[in-house]
């Protein structure tokens, strides 16, 4: 079988109450990037950070982080385009990646595309309550198609994110309109615990998306669990022929006891080792996506 | 197996150029649902149409639709909230629902609550081009809550509309808040043709909504197909115990005959005939739904 990528989520915008391991400076994430990448990780996926962990939209703390982890090792490099950043318009979403593609000392490697849009509001099944009622997820077709366009001139490979089945779709429409490249670089989304706008993390949540996927269209895919341990569903997956994103951005795993994200990367490792599949490298991370 | 409850939606916003069949005028869906209710449905879904076929908002329409309806037969009645309305502030969506309850000449039987937001362009597959770009179907968790609260102070049946698995957790959500009433009625929609935002209208679409309903939750569910041909799947639904949904608004039907309304509705009859369920009369489908 093909070998295994995983994507290390390193921070997201978690913070250290229940894991206190989650990197959050460019050195810290530095740091972090070397160490996933010793233990089988080949693509890193972060957000800029404030010094107090606060969520970042800074170009220059973006381009810094990226240089440090050029210095410390090959990791491909897949920054975020900021979830918080949706009031900005779509140029200004991206402004940081394009900005880092224009130096090679900062150049990143790949960019997300959440391919559609959906309430994602917080729940709190214990109160039964909503904590928030009007947030939503937007990414409108026309932001999409400007999204497409400029991750393609940047020469950047795009990650497009499904959170559910019109993602896909829309997904699979842009593939038939030219607009990615093959093989697709796909990210299916699970969630679990207070946001539900992904699909549940269960094996039928997943077969979901597995059931729908079309036969002829190149596609690698990975799996998110954004709020929930993704080890449950790791063995499924990487037998499937899936790859893995995984890290402490997206749950803090104190029931595996609270690991660093090297130490979680290295438990996908194992999983991969007990079903006879090998881990890419970065280069062949980079082969298997078709990348240049 | 409990009987088949089949929900005529005899004319969305269709215009008669596929199929001259389409009811627009009050008189015209008054005597449609006379003859669907003759051939086999118990609910009746509509939207108020100008008298040359454009969107009508008018309250006063709406409510005299519904009187010559239940002139004529004892047909459930579910008027659409208007996808056209959605400019409008939540109390302008729901107020001609609302003000029809008030009088029992008029009053509705359910009403629809789309549990989620999403993308919904217009694609072309043959120009392989998107006709719209900026189209956004918005229901917020805000404004979810407050028809949830209004329309069962209406003493109303709200169908809960899924058009992804977002919204399916969404609704699942607000019926462990205790804001929707056992059983559920929830509408699964697939999509064929120009809009791909629902599942797929295959198989395997349809079986990635039923895999992820919950054991412990009584419900109710039927199934749409938006833009495409329902009697593909007619046999699966209604063998699993699925409801029908179906009627001239979503397709044109002329692939079997350009068919009526009610000679539609006949064929899902048939089918049902043909795997020995039965198909249930308003007063049968009001007991299904555990409505008042």
């Amino acid at each position: 079988m093909e070998k295994l990528i995983i994507e290390a989520r390193v921070n997201e915008y978690a913070m250290r109450k229940r894991n206190p391991h989650v990197p959050w400076t460019s050195e810290e994430i530095a740091a972090d990037a070397a160490a996933v990448r010793e233990a089988g990780a080949s693509i890193l996926h972060f957000h800029a950070r404030q010094d107090n962990g606060a969520p970042c939209h800074d170009e220059v703390r973006y381009a810094e982080t990226v240089a440090r982890v050029h210095e410390v090792c090959d990791l491909l490099i897949h920054p975020t385009l900021g979830a918080n950043t949706l009031e900005a318009s779509p140029e200004g979403r991206l402004a940081h990646v394009l900005e880092m593609a224009k130096d090679s000392r900062t150049r990143p490697d790949l960019a997300p595309m959440d391919m559609g849009s959906t309430n994602i509001d917080i729940y709190d099944p214990r109160q039964k309550k909503y904590l928030t009622t009007d947030q939503m997820y937007v990414n409108t077709t026309e932001t999409l198609l400007y999204f497409a366009e400029a991750i393609r001139n940047a020469g950047l490979k795009p990650c497009a994110v499904a959170w559910n089945i019109s993602y896909l779709r829309e997904t699979l429409i842009f593939h038939e309109m030219g607009l990615l490249e093959e093989p697709l670089y796909l990210g299916l989304t699970l969630t679990e615990g207070p946001i539900s706008a992904g699909h549940p993390a269960s094996p039928a949540g997943l077969d979901a998306y597995l059931n729908l996927l079309p036969d002829d269209v190149p596609i690698e895919w990975t799996v998110y669990n954004y709020g929930g341990n993704l080890l449950n569903l790791a063995e499924k997956i990487i037998s499937a022929g899936g790859h893995i994103s995984v890290g402490l951005g997206d749950h803090a795993y104190q029931e595996v006891g609270t690991p660093t994200n090297a130490e979680l990367i290295a438990m996908f490792v194992d999983v991969a080792k007990s079903v006879g599949r090998d881990v890419a490298t970065p280069e062949e991370t980079r082969k298997i996506l078709g990348m240049n």
